[in-house]
């Protein structure tokens, strides 16, 4: 009730004034997209708990921000940065040293590669974070924190998973990014990085981009949409002569050689339709980070694989094709499972780590200190881009309550 | 000595001769390429060693002959067909039912899509065998009974692996044909198609002709030769600013994205150079395989992997991509290993079927019973075309002495 009262308070003025107060941001700069969550109090509506004598259960309300933009387009983020007040969440009072606010969390290969230039341009020092080390703690606080984070997708049919958070390890994780990894999960703090495949979202773009004339992720994903795969892909029925290779468990329909139909001299580039291009290189590339990431799995005993990353985007037949595949293979043992927030697991680790340094009243201690057991809890409040194009600064606001 | 002798007898009129003369025809027909296989018999030095009271002992002497065409170009084939005599080989007298020569050993889908073709225009009844029944059949012949069948390829080394015939089994056939089928082997008549992938030599030639222009396999694998595939992957230094990312032992140099620096959008199909784009497909595609064929081994426990399939085709640059996929993801533990006869063992374990049926005094029947006891063995004689060109029938032609 109270919460539903908070929210209806929250108008667009209150929403853009916490857009430019960015709190506690951290980075995740990849190799082809910049991943930002950060935090935004909003001091007006603060609910004072503390009457029950305990201090910590006071209530801190606010909102986590998850925002990205395009690695090649960092001069344009950097002024995008500049505009922003940033601060840390937990000095209310601005009595923290003034280099506090000038020290950011970051991750991915960027947090290495433009450490200078944030330094020079913005007087910015990143506090550089493992990756990996981000992606688990990012995915960990999603799978406990978040109500209706994680889901199944098989057959055009979306079904939420609920995780006992007594029983999510061991678990799966593969990030789709440019490139793929693959973690093996078995408690909040141990982990392995054993897989991963360079067949991954910079090979659908890439491949795409120079097969289809495609500008955009989105517009090639859109693109696949329209496609038809068959038209491209060799099945094993073209072998065949349109029977199945029943003896093995293979159909008509499955197929044998990925762009094998291209191989005909008839055609050139031209003659086909750039929707069956883009259809059959997403379905390859979904269907072999998901053939990998089952024999992964296989090979530690994990029935769980939640799959992350901004290569996903939500996209239906991309989470289909990724699902049939760990199905097929796996003979139905192992399930694919995807996250909400999917895009900004090494950001939201980021984020958590703030609070390893500095144990005093970050939004980020809060929350990792109370999400295994307290009601609070993330809650989407909406997701202002629908179409998650990775030029547009989509954004995906969400409300947060923690004890403070 | 013997063996000596009868090489030196074989000039050029015979070769021709036993190639106009097709016994035990048998067919492999994928989706991109017919693999034949028969055997030519030299009467005029037929050596018959009975005097020892043993009919089984004497010496037939003659070749088996490996040729290849594009499946695409099935009516070259039928007309180059159409000119040989097709026979049987141990039907010496012409005994045999004259219907018995139009009946021929066949395997690979097209032996079902291609077969009311081949009854109307030759009037050859295919008798199909299974695919996986022959690929297997085919690389325990050759891994037991051929010499210097298997080497591994690494850093540019070939070295010839000694096969312990009694210490073979368990291995796992990754054939790489337009896809690939990977089969755990495990004694001369159990094995398993146990995983494959869509992503196998009709994706290199499918994709690459799209991208490069290219007309033919081998002029693709000829391009990839001169390539640079930093020029489009994007490599794990490309993201980390030039640093590895040793905690997770990737090196900068390691590809974390392949083509994934093509997501440019200042760059264009037409400002890559066709040579990089091959080498970084090749790359992908090798890389993928050997690390899907680890995987596989893995699981099973499988030490020795054989790499066969038309893909390959004794390129340096594929091997040793292979090689160091497996040794990397195993952490030197596997071995990738490959098979000079790599194209042909599906056609070749067809040769062997004619035995299962007629048990007289086949060819192939002899080389089963005898490969694994005796001193008989294929050795090359030599590689009538070294190119190897998919379209120019390449032959590879051996001697061949069995026990009649």
């Amino acid at each position: 009730m109270e919460r539903d009262g908070i929210e209806k308070k929250l108008g667009e003025k209150e929403l853009r004034k916490s857009v430019d107060e960015v709190s506690n941001l951290a980075l995740d700069i990849g190799g082809s997209l910049i991943k930002m969550v950060y935090f935004s109090r909003n001091s007006d509506i603060f609910v004072d708990c503390s009457s029950n004598g305990n201090l910590n259960n006071s209530i801190l309300s606010g909102r986590l921000h998850f925002e990205k933009f395009e690695t090649r387009k960092i001069d344009d983020w950097i002024k995008f940065l500049s505009t922003k007040q940033l601060r840390h969440c937990g000095s209310q009072s601005n009595q923290s040293p003034a280099s506090d606010k000038n020290i950011i969390k970051a991750t991915g290969g960027g947090a290495f590669k433009f450490a200078d230039l944030l330094k020079e341009k913005l007087g910015i020092i990143l506090d550089k974070e493992d990756e990996m080390d981000c992606l688990v703690t990012g995915a960990n606080f999603l799978l406990k924190a978040v109500h209706h984070e994680a889901f199944t997708y098989m057959n055009d049919q979306k079904e939420y998973v609920q995780i006992d958070q007594k029983d999510l390890y061991p678990y799966l994780l593969v990030n789709i990014g440019s490139g793929v990894s693959m973690i093996k999960v078995d408690s909040d703090s141990k982990f392995e990085r054993v897989s991963g495949t360079s067949v991954g979202g910079g090979t659908f773009l890439g491949l795409g981009k120079l097969l289809t004339k495609c500008r955009s992720f989105d517009d090639l994903l859109e693109l696949s949409h329209r496609g038809n795969n068959r038209e491209i892909d060799m099945l094993v029925g073209d072998i065949y002569g349109g029977m199945d290779y029943s003896k093995i468990g293979l159909a008509s329909t499955a197929i044998a050689s990925s762009f094998g139909k291209a191989i005909s001299k008839e055609q050139e580039l031209e003659d086909y339709r750039p929707e069956d291009i883009a259809r059959s290189l997403l379905r390859m590339i979904s269907n072999n980070i998901g053939q990998i990431a089952y024999l992964n799995a296989l090979r530690f005993g994990l029935k769980r694989i939640f799959f992350g990353g901004f290569f996903i985007r939500g996209h239906a037949y991309t989470m289909d094709t990724i699902s049939v595949a760990v199905n097929f293979w796996s003979k139905g043992e192992a399930k694919a499972m995807f996250l909400r927030h999917e895009g900004f697991l090494g950001a939201l680790g980021a984020f958590m780590s703030y609070e390893k340094n500095d144990p005093v009243d970050e939004a980020s201690h809060q929350l990792m200190k109370q999400f295994p057991k307290g009601p609070y809890c993330i809650e989407d409040r909406f997701q202002s881009s629908d179409s998650t194009n990775a030029s547009d600064n989509g954004c995906i606001e969400c409300r947060l309550q923690v004890t403070k």
